[in-house]
């Protein structure tokens, strides 16, 4: 199996999604009038990384995943974000390099061996890689996020979450 | 491909991992001297669900994965868990419910049309049912409780999320 169709769309689909967590907080900072920019710092716990921090991970769960798939290597992103707008510059600069993979590059994925910097000496499959490591890391800063949002009082739901979910008539 | 390697025993794992966080719960309860179950209703946002809750819908939301993709009818779980133990025996009952699937139901499954309950006339295919739907709910619940539990001062990390990754020696 091609692993580039559903699984690097989806990774689009939840950044996505991550950009429209961003409006909503916008609109609740002008609402209560406070400095969008004092989320960046929100956490759930003191020994949590905060907001800023789960976005960059974010972005490098979705951009590592796919490269290592695909057996590329991608650009980097320097973990600078001071402000929500260059939170966002950064998730929009991931999709944009997302959006340049293509089907052909994941051919042998699934068996393709994965190796990793912070595992030396250590490999996994492909499709190991991507369900049991990479998927599962990119889900739980997604949802980090955005529980550091809803928790601050961002009107975010499931379906902010979930994003577009691609159904046809039967 | 057939999707029951490497997607059924990650739900597994994660289902155990879960496990891992009530047992860490109840270190917490005992070191601080408080009943563990008043952590069911415990939550992030006034309009979300509590953490019992939580649970409830991660074995839902594993149990109804394999089972569509599987094209069989799950057993039912009542939703009426009231202490963390309650909890733990359902989480229990998912993993050994999981456990009785086999590889051979899962042939087709990728290409399998999913119908929902709750999308009636719509259809998914079931590799996108999988990656598009099932696993960005589950990991959004898992987190979910996770970052419940993390917020009330449960010792949780990265690692108790990820559980078990099948690396190799290369």
């Amino acid at each position: 199996m091609n692993l580039y169709d559903p699984f690097v769309p989806q990774l689009i689909n939840t950044l996505g999604q991550a950009l429209q967590w961003l409006s909503k907080a916008r609109v609740l900072a002008e609402q209560k009038k406070f400095d969008i920019d004092v989320l960046l710092a929100a956490r759930l716990a003191p020994d949590q990384y905060p907001l800023v921090r789960q976005f960059q991970i974010l972005s490098d769960g979705a951009k590592f995943t796919a490269a290592r798939l695909a057996g590329v290597t991608p650009p980097v992103f320097e973990d600078n974000e001071k402000t929500i707008e260059e939170v966002r510059v950064r998730l929009e600069k991931t999709i944009a390099w997302l959006k340049t993979l293509e089907p052909a590059q994941f051919e042998g994925a699934d068996t393709r061996t994965v190796t990793l910097p912070f595992a030396p000496g250590k490999g996994l499959k492909g499709i190991d890689f991507l369900a049991r490591l990479g998927l599962p890391n990119f889900y739980f800063h997604a949802t980090t996020a955005y529980a550091i949002l809803r928790h601050n009082g961002v009107d975010v739901g499931k379906m902010d979450f979930l994003g577009e979910v691609p159904f046809f008539d039967v």
